[in-house]
């Protein structure tokens, strides 16, 4: 069952964390037997390992490991064998304090919990590394050994580091990135607050400065610590395909994550997986949708792993009530619905002792196979089997939304016009309103191929870099439909002002000039009067921000309704070529954003693969011709979906339906149009 | 009127701390004259007299303190002299930094204010009793002196050390509690996060790590730091007892104070002393009267001292409302109904420099003995002059509160289920019904004799050590009643998970299993419907956790009424021996903890001493088969209490009354019954 | 056009900070263009050029200062040139690591932002004075250079540093405070909490300490540190005096700021000039003519210059709303009706990168001289010259209020009985009452000659310094009326308490004894029964404190309502002399500040200059026997205003007027009576 990094999976993966250095060995049979009752094909181990692999510098112990690589190969289970790099041993830190990260007021982190390593500490590479050849050479040829896990959750709490040997870093990524000093005082505006440079080793890191430290040192600390990051991980990758050159190569994100430019990283991974952990009592997932959805797009539509997700409970928020009755299997379809192939815990089997051991499992601390938990376990890991004919299939997508780490590091820097604009949400807002209707959506970089097209959303756009003005422009000028939001069109990739007149590259799109822009205090509101989009016309609230818009070519479709700039636009459309460019200058209530959306959709000929009602998500995969619809229904009673005409088969429950289909409340049904 | 240290003392303790050195010496006749007029029989000396006793690391001036004792000794007022160890010299700090605590951050504390010592520092020991012995050598003889004061609130502001002295002691402290690291390696549970440690060296103290330190780690660091602290204490006690083998020794306690194993420290104490500063506007202090229970509990009943209140106002709140005319000579009144035999204040005369100038005192700041403040000191003094038949008296309770400084500290460390459930705040809402009632209650250690009590509650007993299953089954086996809560019964001493379904020490004596549990949001309730419990049959609001309860032998007294979970049991009890076990698997609303205790209370056949409103507050104290009925009316009206047949003689007034009491607002009441 | 530092201006000043080093010289040139336009006639350059003045230690490049001042010179615009050292070079940070502020807990600051430098580093001053001599050389016979600009906003984002150059020149400052260090221990009250001096060099700086460090270090940290950053702008001072001894010095103040004792710090400026940056959607800027007035009274009535504000938005705010239209214009002429003598923005045209590109400008990015903000500011400047009539005139004031930096800062140590009394604010209440009344004020010291002025208000005059009492009473005594309140009269200069009963120097004028004190709780409110005050009268709300007040002479003008000291005096007033005293014992609402002063201003015999409704600001600017009377409207409706009889001229329109005046909403009005 082992996979190679280009071969289809041949079944979902089902499994998770398995770190069974913590019990004895007699545990580990029972474990199996869950294993396998359970249905689980994979597990994670070795993550933090480190310390039991290797007592000190020079002394490694495999032992323990050989036996358990040995009990899931006679047992029919893949390993997903991790570097255990996670969370280097106590002795690295007596060896080498400099490996430890410092914080921006020059504290240093201490060993005790986990990941108490600088990214770019070469002690921590170079024992990280020996690690990584040993567990490669010993384990290449094992037949348990399926895919590689490098580290494990990168940044998940250091995501900064500001000590001596990231300083030295920095000037020689500074030096590779610009190479003069002319160029980077330039992109940096060093002239403003007198911080030219003469020297590279006059450089530090933005630290613990008096006030705002330099936006594009700033901004480049961001890009430089993703890098070093993503430097690491590639050290250990390059032994990895070296020694193992037919096996994939993963770490695991952890969804719309700020410290990493996953688009970058997902180039040097096989497969992308993450890890989701969804606060239970928010209501409905929209938000891992979209993250699903985000992940999916990181490999341009290629499946992922869900890596990591709770049973039950999380043990890390300052409350952490339970996942209800159902909840747990409605959410794994929708980790498959939206392009998953495969869904994963941590962990296995919940902890008697250590910082997770409130942390839910697959196996709680009772052991009982006959709880609520273990018996969900088993039920869905059975139903997974079903669903062979998923694997591999793609879920195609007409709308695609612009997602952007650089813009989204620069958006939220310090010394902006308002603090609380922030990117993700900003993006939310639109998403939302895409999955309440039920249209599927990719995430694109903004210098993508847009073509596939017939949506793409922009919001929030405030880097506008190199090219992707004139991308942005082709796309509508062959006929594609844009949107995009206030705040757009700002600053070039070294957050400069694109001077001008805002969004200046823009400018000739959207057909409008942004003359001056007022951010709003929290609970202050403006109204927008909209007109010209049919059904979505009417009063709207509005707040966070307002644009002072001059039409420049742009038709207007709403204006603000008070305050000194009532009348004037706050939401334009611009035909340009065989297309359209619709801007927002303001922040809409939901039902604007919702209503705005519809109409589009409308125009440019989307809509739902059925009809269902609010509360109830579609998602459709596909392979070839054959279409899958995921019906989730995350209301809290049965509904009824009308079906078109035909005959599907119901894969779960494996029934043929007509017409109609009856979900319950949590309940999930996976159409399979019949020919 | 010098007390040994095994003798009861005559007279009700009645002074404060007296900082002479501070003014003039002609201000301490008339500080002499002030305190005769109040009926001053002691005064703490010298607590924060280090730098002007010793003026440098080879140098010591005794003149004013001989004279200052001399003084005492002249006017028949007792010394209750300090150590002086509380706060160290300039030249102390100057001379050995090292000796200045640092924080987790590892930021070095400054000299300026007071306790800027580490309790491991080797300097800070040597000089601190150097000067002990100095002290002791010269005073041991002294009429005045009477008891021994050691530091002064130990962990007020520095509970916790991260500096290296501390770091190396905790090894050789870890060694001695565990002997080997693989005990360590397993009490830890490091092979979770990759902790395992090889060698002693490799440890250090859970201060700044990137997430959760581990949890046994920061167990035993709490355990370590209150045994520093209490080596540090029995450092100059070893010197006192050997010089003044007679005297009593102590230092002053903080009241619930969590950062000091008090039970511990207890038993190397010849009396209780404690500080006592409840919120003025909080309305009745049933907290300090929790913590004068305790106080009294921590030495099995023997009488203890209030060292410091304060007569108006305290100064190191955001605000500081003065106490209402009457309060502090009430609240003086409830500590002694409680088991005080003292009531003393901090200070004697207001400061008139430094930081705490704005504190109130015996003597304001206009020294003048017209003033509202002195008028109350010396009534109340010259009241207790009454009371000598008081002294020495015990106060009986049938009624027991687990208490455990180690199950506070692992219940409150991060990473729990609701980082909401708070020990303390869990045993004040089961006492306030106990105080509401007026029956007495003593706290006891989880492993203590129970056979004297007919009721024990342990509220939130998360860790369950070695023997305290067995002692409380022992216990209801008997006959006794036991009533525990949510989220107990579920870890060992290490904090590590008693598996096998939660509470798995307690499940055979409770009748149930917990199957999961679901912590609560803020805001969020639930309600429970309770029958079978008599007037406190009926339907209550409940939050902040739910357990989810499989019944084994136990009968459910009230079910959940919403959730998943509605009609599963929310309230238990279980026949068990000749006794009853009762359990509570949520938070409910304060009239269901009242309604659910009188229950119990009436079962067990306990009630209070007198029928009197709710705001009349009783307490008695028994020498012999002399009963003493404290009244203490915290209403703002005048109320009557009935009395049973037969005289009573109130103590204060002298007057005999029968069938009826009356007693004013703020008013005070002590019944003796006449023969 | 170039001033002498004893000349009267010309001109009003108009302008605002140059930055030109952040462009291509091509811009200058339509800078010069848009500058002349616009009519500014000044511009501050080389706030922030030392890194472009000066590539390392050894060497300088003049050249494009050079070239920029003669462009300045040619366009006749006169130059404000700064000295360049607010933000020292990179450069200056690597070779002098100990040059960088370190904060409380021992943490270095980093180069990166501003203004990252220790006021007393030796190698800051040495570098900072070489460059300000070079530059003093070269530019000293500059036609265009008209005053020089030391540094920039002093302390505004490090006010306090910790580093060992501090601490040891504290040590310096100490002794020659203090002389002796019995002195010092007797004035710190070093007695208290053991922390007597035996050597100059035990002292440190109040940083972290475990708890309230020594009130009497703290407040001369506070004098140290304002006083080091004076040390550090009179050693530029000293050299620019010398190389040119007729040109005027300045730096720009913040309004009233707490680090500066700018009374002190003003005695070294030849003129005040300050940054004032209200938030523009908090209604009228009461506040920021509070500050004017405050500004203007420095240097005892002598036109200030508003050295900064903003057309637009500034950046660094959470959010950053727009400024109106027209509100610009409106309080840039509530500065000159306030004593201004010019107005200055920061900045000339908004940056296209660093920190401050999203703060507002006179020329905004689009570079656009028809956009609103460069018309408005067009606008203003060439409606100043219409005004050279005004320049150097003076506005009297008839009431002063009582600040004192050293008050400040006693009063909000730590420790204090209510923690949220705040001295600017309590200062502010009291302001806005005469605001209201449009009766002009200015600010005075304690020790300050007050016999010009009918009415001296001194709200929580906490510190009552030497000379102060009887400077209050010789005023009163002659005749003046005098209004204090509670909590003043309680220390003395070094923090200690006037013994002998509150507020023991001011009981005699006063005529009242405060026996107790009872700081308010939030949300706490008692009430006050005025009689006696005639219009008044009546019943009111109050909060925060309540004195407890026994007469000695004065009379009660009202008694609170409530608690225990309910009908006890809360305001009083005492004859004393040929004057009165007033005395208020809590914090009234407002209408009670209100009508309070109404009654008193009655009394005194004080009025607006006009009948205008509430909102229209007037303020008197007078200059031998002319008068000059500003109307500002601050209302959104258009207003009349009644005048006296006689004709006026307004000077912004040209037009005469008799009877009546009418205000457009934002609008001015500046009237000149004809003879």
């Amino acid at each position: 069952m082992a996979v190679s990094k280009n071969v289809k999976l041949p079944h979902l993966f089902y499994g998770g964390d398995y770190n069974p250095e913590q019990w004895p060995e007699e545990v580990w049979l029972e474990d199996m037997r869950l294993m396998k009752k359970a249905g689980v094909n994979i597990v994670s181990i070795g993550i933090f390992s480190w310390a039991a692999l290797q007592p000190g510098p020079q002394t490694y112990d495999f032992a323990w490991m050989d036996r358990l690589m040995d009990l899931l190969a006679a047992n029919g289970i893949m390993a997903d064998l991790a570097t255990a790099t996670a969370s280097p041993p106590a002795w690295l830190a007596k060896l080498h304090p400099e490996s430890l990260p410092v914080d921006e007021n020059g504290a240093r982190y201490m060993q005790g919990s986990r990941q108490h390593y600088c990214p770019n500490s070469k002690a921590f590479r170079l024992y990280g590394q020996q690690l990584v050849r040993k567990l490669a050479e010993r384990y290449k040829d094992h037949p348990a050994l399926a895919m590689w896990h490098i580290n494990n959750e990168y940044a998940c709490h250091i995501s900064r580091c500001y000590c001596d040997e990231c300083t030295l870093e920095f000037r020689v990524w500074l030096e590779k990135r610009y190479g003069t000093l002319d160029e980077l005082n330039s992109s940096w505006g060093t002239n403003f607050w007198s911080q030219k440079y003469y020297g590279w080793d006059e450089i530090g890191l933005p630290g613990k400065t008096p006030t705002y430290a330099n936006p594009g040192q700033q901004l480049d600390y961001m890009r430089f610590m993703s890098d070093s990051l993503l430097d690491a991980y590639l050290g250990e990758h390059r032994i990895l395909r070296e020694i193992t050159p037919e096996l994939p190569i993963m770490t695991n994100f952890m969804g719309a994550f700020k410290p990493l430019d996953q688009f970058e990283w997902a180039e040097h991974m096989d497969v992308v997986t993450w890890d989701s952990y969804p606060e239970p009592t928010n209501g409905i997932p929209v938000f891992a949708a979209m993250q699903h959805d985000l992940m999916r797009s990181l490999k341009g539509g290629q499946p992922f792993i869900l890596m990591e997700q709770v049973t039950s409970q999380v043990n890390w928020r300052q409350h952490n009530p339970l996942k209800r009755p159902g909840v747990m299997r409605l959410w794994s379809y929708q980790t498959i619905a939206r392009g998953g192939d495969g869904v994963m815990f941590f962990q296995w089997r919940q902890s008697w002792a250590g910082a997770e051991k409130f942390h839910g499992a697959m196996v709680t601390h009772t052991g009982d196979e006959n709880s609520r938990i273990y018996r969900e376990v088993e039920q869905l890991g059975n139903e997974l089997k079903l669903l062979d004919a998923i694997v591999d299939s793609r879920v195609e997508s007409k709308v695609a939304i612009v997602f952007d780490w650089h813009n989204w590091w620069a958006l939220e820097l310090d010394s902006k016009p308002n603090r609380d604009v922030l990117y993700v949400e900003q993006i939310r807002q639109y998403y939302q309103a895409l999955f309440k209707s039920n249209v599927g959506v990719d995430f694109v970089q903004p210098n993508a191929d847009l073509s596939g097209y017939k949506l793409v959303l922009a919001p929030a756009m405030y880097m506008v870099g190199e090219g992707v003005a004139d991308n942005l422009e082709a796309y509508v000028q062959a006929g594609g439909t844009l949107l995009t939001t206030f705040f757009s069109g700002i600053v070039d990739e070294n957050d400069r002002i694109h001077l001008g007149g805002y969004p200046a590259p823009l400018r000739k799109l959207l057909g409008l000039c942004v003359e001056e822009f007022d951010p709003m205090l929290p609970g202050q509101t403006n109204s927008i009067n909209v007109t010209g989009l049919g059904d979505a016309d009417g009063e709207y609230s509005c707040n966070l921000w307002a644009d002072l818009i001059r039409l420049e070519g742009a038709v207007s479709l709403g204006s603000f309704q008070a305050d000194f700039f009532a009348g004037s636009p706050a939401v334009t459309v611009n035909k340009f070529g065989k297309g359209k460019a619709y801007y927002v200058g303001t922040q809409g209530e939901e039902s604007f954003v919702n209503g705005l959306l519809e109409h589009i959709l409308g125009e440019v000929g989307l809509e739902a693969p059925l009809e269902a009602p609010t509360g109830v998500e579609l998602s459709v995969r596909t392979t070839g011709d054959q279409r899958y619809i995921f019906v989730l229904n995350h209301l809290a009673e049965t509904v009824d979906v009308q079906l078109p005409e035909g005959a599907f088969v119901e894969l779960l429950g494996g029934s043929t339906l007509h017409n109609k289909l009856q979900v319950e409340p949590n309940g999930v049904a996976i159409l399979h149009k019949q020919d």
